[in-house]
C-alpha cells in the first residue's frame, strides 16, 4: 500500500472538446474508514464517453460532476481493508468510485468480481456495463430476428463490439461503422462481422447501400449526427433504432440542426428508443451470466485499449473523443 | 341515380401547399359492373392530410396517387348495383374508393356500416379511420397511465380529438394544441380538455409549463416542426411521443432542419415510434368494438365539419393544411 492518495477533480467545466485544463490531481493522505466501511485501492479505472455529460453541469438521469470535487467512474479494485462484514481484505469488487488511488464505500452497489472467472478488467467492458449496454439494447429494444440486418455506429467501442457479436450469435447480417483500418480489419477478421464502413475515407451512402441490399432492420447509434442521418435513409418498415448515446455530439456547445426526420419514423413505422443501461438494473444478473457464458465459450471475443497511471486518466478520457480507443478504454492505476 | 359519373383526378404534382390547379373534374358514364362486383354511390367523402403523401409521386407505405388517374380516399356509399353475393342493393358501405359519384369494387376490404348504430358519417371518423389511429396509437403506443399528463398536437382534428377523450376516459391529465379559439373552447367546454394552448397567439413554451406542471408523458404527435421541438423539451423519463404525422412538413419542397434530439432521448429514455393504422388491421375488431361503445354511451363526442358537392372536395382538403376544420373533415357527395 502507498501512503498517499492521488484524486483527480474537475478543475472547470469544459466548453467543446475537454483538455487537460479541466482535470487536476490533488495528493491528500489515504483515507481512514469507519464502521461499515471498505477502503478500496483501484486496479482499473474505466473511461466512458457519457462522463462527459456529467461534466457539463446540467442534471440528467446523474448528477453533474461538481467543480472541484472528484471524479467518479467505473472502478475494479482490492479490497485493501474491511469494517464491512459482507467484504474481506482481498476481495476484488466492482463499482462506481474515485478516480483515485483509493475509494471509500459503504458496500452499496459495489459488486465482487470473481478473478477465476475471466480477467477482472472485463468487470468495467465485456462482463461489466458496456456489455450489459449492449445486452439489454440490442436484445430488449432491437430484437433483432435471424436473417435480419444490424448496423452499429461506433462499432469499436467497448459496447458496439459486443453489439455485433451478440447480433452475429442471433444469425444476423451485420455492418460496422467505424474510424480506422486497423478497427475494420478486427471487427472483420476477429469478431466476424459481415461489412465493415471506414466513415472517414468511405463514401458512406453508397457503401451502406452496397453492405445493406435488404435494408436495416436495426440500427445500433453510439454516435448520432451525420452519419446516422445516413444510416437512417436505409431504414426498412418496422425496423428499429436503438439510441445508446451520440458521441459526436457531446462536445457541441450549443444543440446541431440536422435534417427532420419524424415523416420517415412515421410512413416506415419506425421505433427510435433512448435507454440508459440503468433502466435494466433487476435484470442485470440475466446479462451478466449470459455474456460471461458466452465469454467462458470463446463465443464473445473482447479487446482492451489500456494506459497506465493515473495521471494518464484524463488523456485516456479526452481520447475517447478522438476514437483513439478499440474495444474497453481502461487506465491501470495499480497492479493486481 | 344519375346519368354519369364526375371523377376527381390529379392533374399535376403539387409543389409545396397543393392548389386547386392541381385537380381536375372528368365526366365519364356511371361504369358497368362484371359478376362479382358492386356499383357504390359516393355518399361522404374524406379529405384526409395523410393524402398530401400519396401526391408527391414517392413510394412510402402506399403507392403514389399517378398523375392522369382517379384519386382514392375513405368513402361511405351505398350500393346501388351489386352482382356479389355478400351484398345486397341498399347496404351502406365503407372503403378505400374512387373520389367520384361512383364507385366499382369488388367487395375486398369493404365494410358494411349499420346505419342504426350511429350516423353513418362516422365510418369516417370517430368509428372510422382515424378513430382506429387515436386508438391505437394512444393505447399501443403511448401507454398513458392514469394521472400521467398527455399532449396532443394537432388536437382538434379528427384523430387528436378522440386521442385526448381516450386519454381523459384513462384517467389523464390531458393538454392540446390548437390554432383558434372556437377550437380551443370546443376542446375544452365540450370534450373536457384540461388545457389547450393556441399555437398562433400564445407564447407555447411558457404555456406548456404552465399546462404541464408534471412534465409529460406522452406526446401524440400530429403536426411535427417547432411545435414538436418545444415539447419535447418537457418530456418526462421513460415518456413516450407517439408519431402519428407531421402536417406542418407535408408541404416542404425539402427536408426542414431542426434541432438534433438524440441526445434527449438518451437522457430521458424517451420511446419515438412512427406508426401507420393498418399495422393494427388484425385488430381493429376490437378498436371498432370499443370506439362505438363509446360513442352510444356519450364518452366519446365527436364533430365533423362538412362541405357539400364533390367539387368541392380539392378546396375541402387544402382547407385541412389551413387548419380551418373542427373534427372530421368530410364532403357531402350525395344525400343518404
Amino acid at each position: 500500500m502507498k501512503n498517499e492518495n492521488r484524486r483527480i477533480i474537475l478543475g472547470s467545466r469544459p466548453s467543446g472538446m475537454p483538455t487537460k485544463e479541466n482535470f487536476q490531481i490533488v495528493t491528500e493522505a489515504i483515507p481512514e474508514i469507519k464502521e461499515g466501511e471498505i477502503l478500496i485501492q483501484t486496479i482499473f479505472l474505466s473511461v466512458d464517453p457519457y462522463m462527459r455529460g456529467r461534466m457539463t453541469g446540467i442534471k440528467t438521469y446523474v448528477d453533474p460532476f461538481e467543480v472541484g470535487k472528484v471524479l467518479t467512474g467505473g472502478v475494479v479494485g482490492k479490497i485493501v481493508e474491511s469494517k464491512h462484514s459482507n467484504f474481506q481484505e482481498g476481495d476484488i469488487v466492482e463499482g462506481q468510485l474515485d478516480w483515485a488511488d483509493y475509494s471509500v464505500s459503504n458496500g452499496r452497489h459495489i459488486r465482487k468480481v470473481d478473478p477465476n472467472l475471466a480477467p477482472i478488467s472485463t468487470a468495467l467492458g465485456v462482463i461489466g456495463m458496456p456489455g450489459l449496454t449492449a445486452y439489454f439494447g440490442l436484445l430488449d429494444i432491437g430484437k433483432p430476428k435471424e436473417g435480419e440486418t444490424v448496423v452499429i455506429s461506433g462499432a469499436a467501442g467497448a459496447v458496439g463490439m459486443v453489439v455485433g457479436q451478440i447480433a452475429k450469435l442471433k444469425g444476423c447480417h451485420v455492418v460496422g461503422i467505424a474510424g480506422s483500418q486497423e478497427k475494420i480489419a478486427y471487427l472483420k477478421e476477429e469478431l466476424g462481422f459481415d461489412a465493415v464502413i471506414n466513415y472517414k475515407t468511405d463514401q458512406i451512402k453508397q457503401a451502406l447501400k452496397t453492405a445493406c441490399p435488404n435494408g436495416i432492420d436495426v440500427y445500433f447509434d453510439n454516435v448520432g449526427g451525420e452519419i446516422s442521418d445516413l444510416v437512417m435513409r436505409f431504414m426498412n418498415f418496422h425496423s428499429r433504432i436503438v439510441l445508446c448515446g451520440d458521441i459526436s455530439q457531446y462536445n457541441n456547445e450549443k444543440i446541431e440542426y440536422g435534417p427532420r426526420f419524424q415523416s420517415l419514423l412515421v410512413t416506415r413505422s419506425i421505433l427510435m428508443q433512448g435507454f440508459i443501461v440503468s433502466n435494466y438494473s433487476k435484470r442485470f444478473a440475466e446479462g451478466y451470466r449470459d455474456l460471461a457464458k458466452w465469454v467462458s465459450e470463446g463465443k464473445l471475443k473482447y479487446r482492451e485499449t489500456i494506459i497506465d497511471g493515473l495521471e494518464n486518466a484524463p488523456d485516456a478520457f479526452i481520447d475517447l473523443f478522438y476514437g483513439k480507443n478499440i474495444g474497453k478504454q481502461l487506465v491501470r492505476v495499480s497492479n493486481e
